[in-house]
């Protein structure tokens, strides 16, 4: 059982790195989609992984179209300040993959017209904050989904 | 209807920021324990938090000690790699204190024995993480009594 987590287009090493060992602490697949904001031998980007990057399971795309081409038997959910169901309405299952958009601006406009069905957010109770940190938002979905799936 | 996250002598600025803007955004309250690794003015601290710290409840204690003291009647679980109960069998409720340790050593061994009955972990899938960064941890947490208490 695993679950993958997708950065579209990645800005910030450390959450990449956080992300990271999250991924591999979680036994979660880690799907890297280009451009990123930093190289891939970034400092940053290791510090905040630890030593753990060598074990994880990671991929590495050059666009989104090559993503999209590779993985298009799969199921997809995707996730945006803009979606109206909350992640706790995920049935998660199996393979399922968890996309988070860039840091900065999310997800892109035509990405979430496509597939505004599969588009689900984080609530959040406070109008000072439109955004969580990113890989704290991937840390709140990716164990909600273990819950559902590995809880004894 | 709010949790308190407590954080036990932070080390981290950007942890703490991270954290700052979580608790605003989940409604919860946020308690810090001195000593702290980062002086309270450093810009990574407000960084991370961007524009939102002025708007968070927050309280600093001078030490544990303190805020034990003020304290006395809360309920509290406390986390760590230690614990044998798994973050998922907290009986959330309102005004739970959630005891999160330093990001190097965690809690401290008198603090573990002395609550070890009311010490959860999150659980981690592969031998080689030990921890998950601290602000991904808090989340977690934070969001799972969200889901036990506020889910429509």
């Amino acid at each position: 059982m695993a679950l993958n987590i997708v950065l579209f287009e990645p800005e910030i090493p450390n959450n990449t790195g956080n992300i990271g060992r999250l991924a591999l602490a979680s036994g979660s697949k880690l799907h890297l989609i280009k451009p990123f904001g930093f190289e891939l031998s970034d400092s940053r980007l290791k510090r905040a992984g630890l030593d753990y990057w060598q074990h994880l399971d990671v991929t590495i795309y050059e666009s989104i179209d090559v993503f999209f081409k590779i993985h298009n038997d799969k199921t997809f959910v995707f996730f945006s300040s803009h979606g109206h169901k909350s992640h706790w309405e995920i049935a998660f299952k199996d393979n399922l993959f968890l996309i988070f958009g860039k840091e900065s601006v999310g997800l892109s406009k035509s990405l979430i017209d496509k597939y505004k069905e599969q588009l689900y957010k984080i609530p959040l109770y406070s109008e000072h904050i439109r955004s969580l940190n990113l890989a704290n938002a991937v840390s709140i979905v990716i164990y909600e989904g273990l819950r559902q799936l590995k809880q004894p």
